[in-house]
């Protein structure tokens, strides 16, 4: 098949560059120092990419995706690295023979872990962001809670997600050591073999944690690039110019791409054309101007600004290589 | 089943909420006067709903809507306002029985609805916003070549989506009348029985259309509240508070609800929470500030800003009455 023959919009995946990706991050972090963050992609066959990389454990944002992690045979070890108040459908991922660990960070998420037969936790530290997570002097106490009501307690994880954009790779090193400490002091109180945290902007700063939460790094964003990280930009997505109108007096011209607001994650803003200036999106259309002005039925490869919504938004992505689509893989970790 | 069974993020819609922004529309704009836009939903049970208003034919935006909507036998007259370069799906649900109608604003799309096996277009005109659409003055062209490939022409479309939001009815109105004269002057260039255009926020005011192609006004929009419409914002987004963390020192406390970038739209900013104030979303949390802090386990009914791409997002929507859900329906006219 080729890039023409698909239906737009969709999803492209450039082979080459997920493939470098891969390979750079399990040099960086070889098999269990990452724990690949499946909300990313939230495909199944993309994590097996992965396992293939020598990450057989994984980490997941919601209840969908460590059921159909387990279902696709990837249960090996999943953690889901946030808090449920009702984990019984976690319960029944365990009671089918994966391994599955939940995070807790209150009395309440430990009682829906017991509750709903998952006898795993992290105790989940807040580092920084505020967001989930236990102050870090109180998780000792939720450790001793949780192993007192039967629960295996394999470590502390801590998310320094308020740093993963920080432009400058020093102060991001500096800021995220401030956060592992915080960490650590937990982890002495907590006890367990794990600590967990980190992303794709500080996977390489981030030395404390035993392993590393990055998800991003396979198909990257463009918010990404400021960082200044070794990765490649592997996801754009394929449209189709559906109307363009000349200039007209003082009026420029301008074309309409059929990939709008539900094709796109927009909390980082407009998508964007590669040589062209977004106008806006509505609902199934971006308009756009571009130097050399398209002509209807044209393909244009358009750059979300943030790959994780967008790809939520896909039934499907499409692996190429050139023209040439190797394969077609289903996002089939939407949902809750 | 009650709210409290839900898995959540789920979008809730107010049953009484519905059936009256229905019965009012309905009142407004009876039987064909209006074709429901089916886009700021993506039901096919909604349709229905609307259906036993009066109203049966139906405005799509994607191919993905009109085979959907055929297929649940809706297809009495489906009307694509958006111009498509590749027209075969849309021939076989045509050769499968349904009436399909198609814009077109070029001689590329005018070639693609012959070769696809469309047999009905309708001339779209650019009345003012700059997306899609032919200038007014070479809409007749276009009808006549049209004409001459074999196809019917049913008359024109002319959207009129840059008003929607204006906020004084009056200046709506004025700006409303500049944009449907020039529809009606292409109009008596290019023929047939239809003029159409119009959506939720011009729906009153514009009386040259033969018909309306609202959608919001369904499940509305917090944004349409500054234009002043009598319909009721119907559709939620139900949430669990999963973590919260109680104020220390100078810091303020905060809640964490499990609904984030995956469940909203976001192209109008952050949802909103009642009573509350939404710090920030990340893919599966929104952090809020609530004025009576909520406890872990607790249920938020959460303000999306944008109804049509949030609803995108979702497989399917509960319809609630109070705390009784009443039915499922599901999201069925998603993707491409």
């Amino acid at each position: 098949m080729r890039l023409t023959d698909l239906t737009t919009p969709a999803l492209v995946v450039d082979a080459g560059a997920l493939e470098a990706n891969l390979a750079d991050m399990a040099a960086a972090l070889p098999g269990p120092r990452l724990r690949p963050h499946v909300k990313a992609h939230k495909t199944t066959e993309l994590s097996r990419r992965q396992l293939a990389h020598g990450h057989a454990g994984f980490t997941c944002a919601t209840v969908r995706e460590v059921e159909g992690m387990a279902a696709a045979g990837l249960g090996t070890d999943l953690l889901l690295a946030n808090e449920v108040l009702d984990a019984r459908r976690l319960g029944a991922v365990v009671e089918a023979g994966a391994r599955v660990t939940v995070a807790i960070d209150s009395e309440a998420t430990l009682r829906a872990a017991v509750d709903g037969g998952v006898r795993e936790v992290l105790v989940d530290v807040n580092v920084g962001m505020p967001r989930c997570g236990i102050a870090p002097g109180r998780a000792g106490a939720l450790a001793d809670a949780a192993r007192a009501a039967g629960l295996t307690v394999r470590g502390v994880m801590g998310y320094e997600g308020h740093l993963q954009m920080v432009g400058d790779a020093a102060e991001r090193a500096r800021l995220t050591a401030g956060c592992t400490d915080l960490l650590l002091a937990a982890h002495t109180d907590v006890g367990g073999e794990i600590v967990a945290g980190g992303g794709t902007g500080t996977h390489a700063m981030n030395t404390a944690c035993t392993e590393i939460q990055a998800g991003s790094y396979a198909l990257m964003d463009t918010a990404y690039t400021a960082a200044g990280l070794p990765f490649r930009q592997a996801l754009t997505v394929l449209s189709t110019v559906v109307s363009t109108t000349a200039p007209a007096g003082d009026m420029p011209g301008w074309a309409v791409a059929d990939a709008g607001l539900k094709a796109f994650g927009m909390d980082h803003g407009n998508p964007s054309v590669p040589g062209g200036n977004v106008w806006f999106c509505s609902d199934e259309h971006l308009v756009f101007a571009l130097d050399a002005p398209p002509r209807a039925g044209d393909r244009v490869r358009i750059d979300p600004a943030h790959v994780d919504p967008t790809v939520a938004l896909h039934e499907r992505m499409h692996v190429v290589d050139g023209d040439d689509v190797l394969d077609t893989w289903p996002v089939d970790l939407r949902g809750w």
